[in-house]
């Protein structure tokens, strides 16, 4: 059987099986498998196990599942209260990406709306497209932003090339189409800037090494993976120009949940006066907390995560510590507002401050 | 055969075959392997690919090794033109760490000074032991004088159990006994007081989670291997109460290079006010060097040390990379003296500022 070829996008709805066909990226970048989801229940695995993984990602997955839901349920007429039930069982499949509960609230709303069984499933339908072209958007208008910034960096640097500094994946694979934290990298990369890009390996699950530079390597980009460590020591030299990382939830007083190290290369950028940004789609942004490091849920994963080697059997062959020993799998943390240069979004650049991303999100104080 | 017991230490010279032996470290925790070092090559190779490593060790892997080269000169007489090129081939096998070349130097000067073969030889061998045991000395010094804080902190959190984080290992692998930063907390845990040790796991070649979690957990020390990635989250929500690091090079104005990613610790322990202390002997002090960020020199090691899974075969299934990704391999970093706590020496503990430093090391400036 020949090797599937690379979809365009990490999910999208066949209209041959009626089915939601995923790239399980946990099996990148060794083996291209495509999945199909059926259920609400193979949603919210595929989303808790990361078959899917990136805010704008489960985002849309979520509001599929939704779609899932109201197709298989067990009456002509999918009642609100069982598609309130199945809405909350896929928001709870992860905790910390807001996009999550976001999108599957936004389908949920349109669906309940509608009074026929059918007109029910359509809505489903189409709202869960409608939030994917959304996004795909809204990555093509953070990578203009965002060009904008590595376009300066290379003036300043007499054309030399322009080192980004990026981790875990918010890339293609994380979003619909181009990625948030790369698409800016893939914009200057096409208008033939010179880009190289430094992929931090992220540990424990490797989204770095397994997927960004998979990611990066199919477009031809420069780039070296380098232990998660790295990062300061290269700031410290002048190695990296500009951080470009996404966001799994932020805060509109600038506070940044995403994967689990960032908050160690903000602190490092601002100790060597490199630029830090964030890039996210509006979606991202939650309103209702104002203390990110308090008040953002952590989610904390498998010790087995980090006690195993990513994408190995869990075999004693395989263990990457003594038998005996624990692990700690905290899968996220916060970067302070304070430390966050800028916010890069489908709508433009603006500072970390709680008036500038309101004003930006054109959202009253 | 039975499985070879866990030796006492990590090098020692054994006196029915004549020659050194060590553990190799690249094979724990999975296998307790003992080697003997016969020649000043197998030496060199044994400190270049990390069998032995940490920097007083390999400074007393240094010393024995100038010991086999005037055991194994083609001539009666080992020469001084002899032993000054193979002292400098022995100090060549890795850059960063100053105990190499402190430990070789030492060795050679009081070798130069007798006059026969065998007084050069013998020489060569009791200087060799004589840095091993001040090294132990150091280390329980070094234990004795870092147990005063961990009191201390135990004290103010009403016997509460002490967080403490390490990277990398300074454990009793890395040094002779105890070890440098560990030292202090097994004598915590000897005496009672409840300890947990945050264990980085130290990519790309994992000494936190294969080396520490293994000592850790042979002296039933409480502890939890964590990815690089998480101390900074752990220090935002209070679960660190000090950070305790070796170091294989410091300056005496108080910059510490020690593995990559020390740096990215010391940023987040400033950041949340957890004290950030270097636990080294004396020996690791370089006395030529002041600005450690600039001057101290950063091994670059083999990419793929990056690219494949640690302690595996370098095969097609053991990469962690996309086939065509390239990788960089910084193996220390520089934390500069404003992010130090303190030193805890084997003479006492003292700020990271020249005057402290050279009044602890009774050195005029």
């Amino acid at each position: 059987m020949p090797e599937p070829q690379t979809p365009k996008r990490p999910i999208w709805f066949d209209t041959d099986s009626g089915c939601v066909h995923i790239i399980d990226q946990r099996k990148l970048p060794r083996e291209m498998v495509i999945e199909a989801l059926e259920t609400v229940d193979e949603t919210i695995f595929a989303i808790g196990s990361l078959m899917v993984r990136g805010a704008p990602l489960i985002g849309v997955t979520g509001a599929y599942g939704l779609y899932l839901a109201a197709k298989n349920a067990k009456t002509d007429f999918p009642s609100d209260d069982y598609l309130i039930r199945e809405a909350r069982r896929i928001k709870d499949a992860r905790p910390t990406a807001v996009n999550l509960a976001w999108a599957v609230d936004r389908a949920l709303a349109v669906i309940l709306a509608r009074e026929t069984g059918q007109a029910r499933i359509d809505a489903a339908k189409n709202e869960a497209a409608a939030i994917a072209e959304e996004e795909a958007a809204n990555s093509r208008n953070i990578g203009l932003h965002g060009l904008t910034l590595i376009e300066q960096l290379s003036a300043e640097k007499g054309g030399a090339r322009v080192n980004i500094l990026t981790h875990c994946n918010a890339g293609r694979l994380a979003c619909i189409e181009l990625g948030t934290a790369t698409a800016p990298v893939y914009a200057a990369h096409e208008k033939g800037i010179g880009v190289h890009v430094w992929v931090d390996e992220t540990r424990p699950l490797n989204q770095g090494s397994c997927l960004t530079a998979w990611e990066l390597g199919m477009e031809n980009v420069p780039h070296s993976v380098i232990a998660d460590n790295t990062g300061g020591h290269l700031m410290q030299h002048g190695m990296v120009d500009i951080v470009i990382v996404g966001s799994d939830r932020s805060t509109l007083t600038g506070d940044v949940a995403n994967k689990i190290g960032t908050y160690l290369k903000a602190l490092a950028a601002r100790d060597n006066n490199v630029p830090f940004y964030v890039a996210l789609p509006s979606s991202t942004f939650d309103r209702h907390i104002r203390d990110g490091v308090r008040d953002i849920p952590i989610e904390q994963r498998d010790p087995d995560e980090v006690r195993y080697m990513p994408g190995c059997a869990r075999t004693d062959t395989n263990l990457l510590v003594p038998k005996n020993s624990t692990a700690a799998n905290y899968a996220f943390d916060v970067t302070p507002a304070r430390l966050v240069t800028g916010f890069i979004t489908e709508r433009g650049i603006c500072r970390a401050e709680e008036s500038a991303i309101r004003a930006m999100l054109d959202e009253n104080p």
